[in-house]
């Protein structure tokens, strides 16, 4: 036991020291990783993960945005032994498989683009690059020259592939890949209250050369927890499919669930065209990821085989039957457990208790929230003070795991919190922040 | 029971109808879909395909070049349910995972990148694109100037997403992506004997500008199962490496066991710093792809904490638990079952079998074959005639799946095929050629 924390540390770093040997973890600066605490997870249960000392922490980012339910959910583990029993993965290069399908057939009505297919990756960005490729060659194939550039968003966040990454706003520094990134039209980002009109006048002057517009709908999380208007999103993409545009909503982050609706388009009432889908979709416990494509734009996509309409793009393990076999039963467990009404129950108590014991303190800036998704952002009399990393070290110190952006803390609740478990979070926050201003004062 | 193949086809159709309806399969003609006789599969057992209807088919491609050991092998099952068992998947973003830090222990020693640290994504192309990137920001956070390109080779395919289809030669029509691909100098490829002599010219000529030389060691695989000498692929990495650049060997499909060798950079004497695996990795199970980086790359990326000498890059699903349980159950098993010995003496007949009974087929123009990794190129007499999906399609209604690259063969077995299996894979291969041959002629 450490005197100051009263945990349990006798396992902690000879496992750091192992994985700082090997392990190149990725937005972490490797040279600091063991001097920053970092959990090393051994197991976990429920709403907790277990460290190699037996260290038990409330898992309050969702481990990075993907948990759903939990850890080591039963039925989740079921639908993964169940597959198991009848094969892992086979390739879908011109071949099907039979889990693919029926979480596809489970999965489309569910998606805020109509009558979709579903194309399958893994990574996050693979989606993105995906619905970024398709929206290119639709209109090429069409015979439509001249669509080759994308409007996207001031503080936008799509992934870390280049295509991915050019589409983003240029945040983390990523600016400097800017000989490798294609140009955007860029258009102002949630931050900006009149980001609509912003993007309302770029689509105006530049919509001749545009193939597709790119959101996230409702919140950029990544920029910081910034929010949107719903109507605004939505006049934005009114006004691009008015055109004549492709939309691509972006809802890797927010969807399934975090915003209150299984999908953030649907608070917006928007029916993007094509729209990216990752993270939460296996309920935390698999890569998978899937672009769904609206049938107008899928259909421009047929043509003779082996002719140049064809897609030839496709990731080895698109449609892993491991992966949607859970992602298909995690669907199921949504509806069953209505997983929904209790994200919106806590995002409610959360909300009372943000603007109670949080919002006021003199430490902090601004609380950002939709639904369980949140961004405290702190504010430090000087520059250079790491308070978001050094308020989320005193959190994971007191048994909860944050990580923050920056000087924005990031509070990721598992969409089956109890009260008592949203209290427990924030009440360690304004421990946590306490501390860490106090000390600075 | 279809008269034509004597298999039965109840449930076929309609799999295919549900299918079609909602997945869009990568590198796929959708509207020929059904017509192309797609194996909807429903499990599979040891290195056979079960579709709806019960059919069996002898996996002659490996999944698409993933699978290694079989399927529904009982030792990775469990490694599965071990993990499953303790906690399928937590973040790596500042925090660590203990079957995360043990299967990069694992892995490390046997990679040909000396005493690496190892970055996790899913997808193999999202391995090329940390590589890309970290690459680029080595020279970058080392003070260096003007080193924003790569050399990548003709022929080249490293992955969809923009950066890998920018380091790729713009094979499969993705050349109608320029607008959004960066430019790279351009070598010849391993279809051209004299590649390396072109590539070293390249590179005395450009190597000021270059931060990276990319390549498949050994096998361009889906230009069409190109091979190369190791000497050539040795004198092109040493130059290089002698100017002071980063090499980049790209191991996702030449990887794990296929050219004979658990790595195709070993037989080419080479070190590459940077080295990219997928695949194979897991045995075919889960995605799981890696980015493998050398000490003194790691290094130039440490500094102050927040700093931008950080890689401010990462996946949510980097470091998956469970893939990397299975993944390191199937390094050991790779040992304990001494499955190189098996691919050699597999590679060896397969060799002796093609040279006797395929290559001297007058509808065969060529035949390209490193360790098990085969490429069948078929001669047809005229444009059009889609040999290659036809050949294929002969194989498969006579239970051998194989899946062609335009008019080449591909032949890719399991790493643990039998004798009996490449015999059989051969001769179906050869009925298969006479039959479409011979009903073309």
């Amino acid at each position: 036991m450490t005197e100051e924390t009263g945990r349990a540390r006798d396992a902690h770093d000879r496992w750091v020291a192992r994985d700082a040997a090997r392990v190149w973890h990725g937005f972490t600066q490797m040279s600091v990783y063991a001097d920053n605490e970092p959990v090393i997870v051994d197991r976990a249960e429920g709403h907790e993960v277990i460290d190699v000392d037996g260290n038990r922490y409330l898992d309050a980012i969702s481990s990075l945005w993907v948990t759903t339910l939990g850890h080591h959910v039963p039925e989740l583990d079921a639908a993964l032994a169940e597959q198991a029993a009848r094969v892992a993965h086979t390739t879908l290069l011109g071949n099907g498989n039979t889990a693919t399908i029926e979480l596809a057939e489970a999965l489309a009505p569910r998606l805020p683009v109509p009558d979709p297919h579903l194309l399958f990756a893994s990574d996050g960005a693979a989606s993105v690059e995906q619905a970024l490729r398709i929206a290119f060659q639709h209109w090429h194939n069409r015979g439509v020259g001249g669509r080759t550039r994308y409007l996207a968003l001031g503080g936008a966040y799509h992934g870390d592939t280049i295509g991915a990454l050019s589409l983003g706003a240029g945040g983390f520094g990523t600016s400097m890949l800017d000989p490798l990134r294609f140009p955007v039209v860029r258009a102002p980002g949630y931050d900006d209250p009149d980001w609509a009109i912003g993007a309302l006048d770029l689509l105006e002057r530049h919509h001749g050369t545009l193939a597709a517009v790119v959101l996230e709908p409702l919140v950029q999380g990544a920029a910081g927890m910034h929010v949107a208007d719903p109507d605004d999103v939505r006049r934005v993409v009114d006004a691009a499919q008015d055109l004549g545009l492709l939309v691509i909503a972006d809802e890797v982050a927010v969807g399934f669930g975090r915003t209150g609706t299984l999908f953030a388009s649907e608070q917006c009432g928007i029916a993007p065209d094509l729209c990216c889908v990752g993270k939460g979709i296996t309920g935390g416990y698999l890569p998978l990821s899937a672009t769904a494509v609206a049938p107008h734009v899928y259909e421009s996509f047929l043509g003779p085989d082996l002719s140049e309409h064809t897609l030839y793009h496709g990731h080895s393990y698109s449609g892993n039957a491991l992966a949607c076999a859970v992602a298909r039963r995690h669907l199921e467990l949504i509806d069953e457990w209505d997983v929904l009404a209790n994200v919106n129950a806590r995002a409610a108590e959360l909300g009372e208790l943000l603007d109670r014991r949080i919002a006021k303190l003199d430490a902090v800036g601004a609380v950002r929230r939709r639904g369980l998704m949140t961004g405290v952002e702190l504010a430090p009399p000087a520059d250079g003070l790491r308070w978001g990393r050094r308020v989320c070290a005193e959190a994971v110190r007191r048994g909860v795991l944050l990580r923050p952006l920056g000087d924005v803390v990031v509070l990721m609740p598992l969409l089956t919190s109890t009260p008592e478990e949203i209290e427990r979070i924030v009440a360690t926050l304004v421990e946590a922040i306490e501390r860490v201003a106090g000390s600075a004062a």
